[in-house]
This record gives structure tokens, sequence and C-alpha cells, in this order.
């Protein structure tokens, strides 16, 4: 697939400038592949994330009040350094400590639980969630879950980030983290594979009117390839998993996030959407929130990820609802 | 290219459903391919907009306060009918009378001009301006300059849209409509063609590794077709032919829209727009205000087009600036 672009080993520094110029309320930090705004407000606490890139507008986008203090960005889906993430942690902390989401794959982990060690050992309290939304199986493995970090990462960062700015301490994160982490699950699919920049062949073989359901975002395969009748039956799939993991009542109350993972049209996003909500009202499910778009993209990729989060807390609404500047919410 | 959908004859009404869904602010009118917003002050000048589907979030996703009152949609890529037109113009009506922005095609024309003119006749002061911003050529014809209505129709919704918010008459909008559109260009290129849904063939031939300047939104070939090399070759070009149609001077201002075609990756658009930033700057041109995304597509085509839009009035960036409910902005 033909690429947009300029050297390859530019592409993520030449991305991020381009990306500031056309959101100049985002800075970065001078020699730190690190996306901040600035907060006057010393009471709140800051939130950071961050990753590999390749997954744009996360985390980056997420950046501005109301949502992320900072994002820390690595190469291409390899995450950024322990020592950038320590610097970051040192850079948005204001006295009060440092709370930190972070995805759930073993090399995110690693640095970021070194940075936050290292961070800890310099009297920065810092604390964190693990977002491990990921309900799609590995079929070499058992049909382990897969318990990947995907889009539902960014409704940790609204509505944490909306708590943050309403005043939660430090404590009041890592409790709301966690119960919001345990209640969201995503799983999606793709028509395509995506291609590294440039790259001629895509990162799994997948024919063309074929589709591979519970894809990962870096190119990892899904469980299931098939040939694509619909979006009805691509939709009655992913509600079929969901079910499954949540085990729902009539009545009981979602928030819907509908994520395009690169590459898929308004159009087919909105049909989709459709067949989404219907099924879902068929369940007798009531969904008081509902956000479509690109939130945690795989290069170019065409498919979409459905996130559901259980609505423990009607509080939980106000944060989606609360005013963020951050550019891509 | 395979597509998410169901039956093809229900694609743009199962589309427009989801969008609802997703945007529960926006609502239809029964019956008829007509998006609009309740509005409660009846001082503001409603403004209207409309034309074929496969553009979008054109221009569905551009209703909400602080932008149009109303959407009209067509099939794809054909516009509304004259009668639903009308209907529209009613709806919205006020009784201080409506504005309309019209895309510069013969079908979009010719239907808009015969809705105002049957809306006149009822009573109903109307007044409109023809967005004619594409500044590509006509190979064919002389190589007559195209002036199709592209993506700097977006600009005319915001830019109204905030003036008719901030009290302006039906006369003033059409003064400013007028003074707006003559200061906007547009012009862009495609990586592939598009399809129309569920079809394999794309709309035109276009090798992959080729791209095609000057392409129009509806599966027109551009004004020329050559090996793609680089990001900066692209925005060279464009900077070439944008400064052609200004001829402008070093130091003065310009709005900046960089609008995604259909199915560009994230991380591409981001290294063009720093491409296209730099060469401005190098220009000396100075650009206050930049927005990036998705405004007018054309189905699942990858590609960019660049707006450009003098800016003679400082106010004009107050309306840029101005808040929206619409959900495209």
């Amino acid at each position: 697939m033909t690429s947009i672009l300029n050297t390859p080993h530019q592409l993520k520094s030449q991305a991020i400038q381009g990306y500031l110029k056309a959101h100049p309320k985002l800075k970065k930090l001078k020699g730190q592949p690190i996306i901040y705004h600035q907060t006057t407000d010393e009471t709140i606490i800051p939130i950071i994330s961050g990753g590999g890139s390749g997954h744009e507008p996360a985390h980056s986008g997420f950046v501005g009040e109301g949502m992320l203090s900072a994002a820390i960005y690595g190469q291409l889906f390899i995450p950024p350094t322990t020592e950038q993430i320590l610097t970051a942690i040192r850079h948005v902390n204001k006295g009060k400590g440092v709370f930190a989401i972070v995805k759930n794959f073993e090399a995110d982990l690693k640095v970021f639980q070194e940075a936050i060690h290292l961070a800890r050992k310099e009297n920065i309290p810092v604390k964190y969630v693990v977002s491990h939304d990921d309900i799609s199986v590995d079929t070499k493995n058992n049909f382990q879950v897969r318990h990947r970090g995907l889009a539902g990462t960014i409704l940790l960062h609204k509505l944490l980030g909306a708590a943050a700015q309403n005043g939660a301490s430090l404590d009041e994160l890592e409790t709301l983290g966690l119960q919001i982490s345990t209640q969201i699950a995503t799983i999606g699919f793709a028509l395509t594979a995506p291609h590294l920049p440039g790259a001629i062949e895509p990162l799994f073989p997948l024919k063309e009117g074929q589709i591979s359901y519970g894809i990962g975002i870096h190119g990892e395969e899904g469980y299931r390839t098939v040939t694509l009748s619909s979006s009805e039956e691509l939709a009655n799939e992913i509600v079929n998993k969901l079910k499954l993991r949540f085990r729902w009542r009539e009545h009981e109350r979602f928030i819907l996030l509908v994520n395009n993972l690169g590459t898929t049209s308004e159009l087919e996003q909105a049909v989709f959407v459709n067949d989404i909500c219907q099924l879902l009202e068929l369940e007798g499910l009531n969904i008081p929130f509902v956000k479509t778009g690109k939130f945690m993209t795989s290069l170019d990729m065409k498919g979409i990820s459905v996130t559901l989060c259980r609505l423990i807390d009607e509080q939980w609404l106000d944060y989606l609802n609360a005013a963020t500047q951050a550019p891509a919410w």
C-alpha cells in the first residue's frame, strides 16, 4: 500500500510536528517524546499515558484539560523507554503525585512499572491502572482471553481525567480506575490488515472479501477468519461475544464506544453503528452514551472495534459529558 | 474493495440512523432526508446546506448550534430534490428568512435555485451563496478551472454559522458569504480512487504507487497522474497551485483546512500537515488557524485536500474559534 511519507525513520517525529501545528495548545517537551499541556491548577492530579506509535490519535490526541496531562510516545509499536516515562512523571508532578494509565502489554508494563518504581524512590507518589479490555481469545493457546489494552483505554482517559479535574485524589483515582477497568470490554474485526508505512505486504494475510475477528492493534491476527456477508452479521458476532462477557440483564446500562481502527469510511462506520445499536436495543440494554470515531487505530487497518463499559455509577455519565480540551475526544 | 454494509439500496438510510444514534442532539424530519437541530432563538437566521451522499460527515455532521440549522441529503452522489429542499426551508424558517450554502455543481444549483424560487413565492425570504473553491483544472477542456464546491464549503458553514449566531441579518450573511467564498481555494490529491459501496472496481483507474492531482469528490480523475515519491513532493505541488491562485505576499494571513478525503491514516495525514505547514511558513505566510480531519470525503478514497482562505477580516478568526455543537467540526 502506497503511503504518504518522507523517510520512514523520521515518520513519527514529522507526524508529531504536524499534529502540534494543527493543535497549538499541545506542547512537546524539548528533546523528549512527550506531549503535554500547560496546567495552572495545582490541585488537579496529573494523569499520564503512552505507548508505541501507530495508534494515532492515541495517546497524544487525548492530552488536554479534562483528560491527560501528558502522553509519552515510542517508535512504531514499541513503547517509550523507562527514562522517558520517568521524565514525563517528573515534568507533570506538581507535588501531589501522578496517575498513570498503562495498556496491558508485556513491554508497556515493564517500562511503566520501572519508571513508577524510580519515581517513587524520588518521593513522587505514583499510582496506576492497567487497561485490559480485550476479550478476544488466543486460538493458539487454549482459547485464553487475551486481555490486551485496546480502545477501552480511552474511556479510562476520559473518566479518570474528568474525575481528576473534579478534585479526585490519587487514591480515589486508583480506586475508580480499578472499578472502571474491570467493567470495560472491547472486541473488533478487520477487513484489511495494517501495513507498516511504505510496506507492500500487510502484517498478516487477509484475502479480499474476508474478515478477521478479534484482531489486535499491532497487526495481530484474530481468532477466526470468515467471508464477510453483511454489517449485521459483524454486529451479531460482536454483540454475542460481549454478551458472553457481561452476561447482562434487561435494562442494564452501558457506555458504547465504536472505534474506527484506521481506514474505515464514514458511511460504513455509520451503517455498523446502526446495526450494533439495534442489536443492543433488542437485548433490552440502555445505552445513554455513544461515542464514535478514531480513538485507537492500527495504522491503515480497515476495521472497527466495539467497547462497552457497564455503567455502575451514574456519575460516570457526568464525567463522559464533562468538557475537555483534548483534540481527539 | 469489501465494504461493511447490508443492502446497498438502504445504505444511506441505515447510515443516517447510525449517525443519529451516535449524535442524539441531531433530529431527522419524519419521512424526509433532512437532519436538523432544535433551535429556540428566533433571532438567529437559520442556515441550510446539502447535497448528494458519499461525502460524510458533510453535511449532516455540521448541523448544530453555531453552524447549520439543517442539512438535506440525497442518494449517493445525487443531490436531494427541489421539494425536499423546500421542505427544509419551510421547516427551519422562523419568519426572518433562511440562508443556503450550495456547492457549485450543475445538479445541485438547479434544485437549490428551484427550491429558493418556490420558497420566495411563499414569501419566505431566502438568500444563498455558492461555494466554488476547487482550483484544479480540466485538462480535457482547455485547462479551465473547475470551480467545483469542495471542502472549502465547510469553512462557509462555520464562518456563516458563527456570524448568524452573532446576530447577522440575511443581507449581512449574503455579503459575508460572497466575501468569504471568493477568498477560498481548495486542491487535493488521491492515492486511490473511491469505490461505490460493494463495488470491486474503483471509479477511475489509479495504479498502486501513483497519485492523481486535482481529483473531485465523486470519483472524477485529476489533472495529472504521476508516481508518488514523498509527502514533501505532494505538499510542494499543492502549495504551488495555491500560490498561483492567491499570488500572496509575505506576512499575509490565511486559514488552513486539511481534509482527509476518506481513508488516509492519521499518521500519514499528520506527516503531510507538517510538510504543508513548513512550506507555507517558508513562503512567509502567517497561519493563525489550522483545522485537520474529515470534513468532505469521497467514500473510501485515500487522499487529502488542502483549503486556504485568505483572512481579510480578523473577525473571521473569532467566528472560527466560536463554540459549536456540530459533531463533525
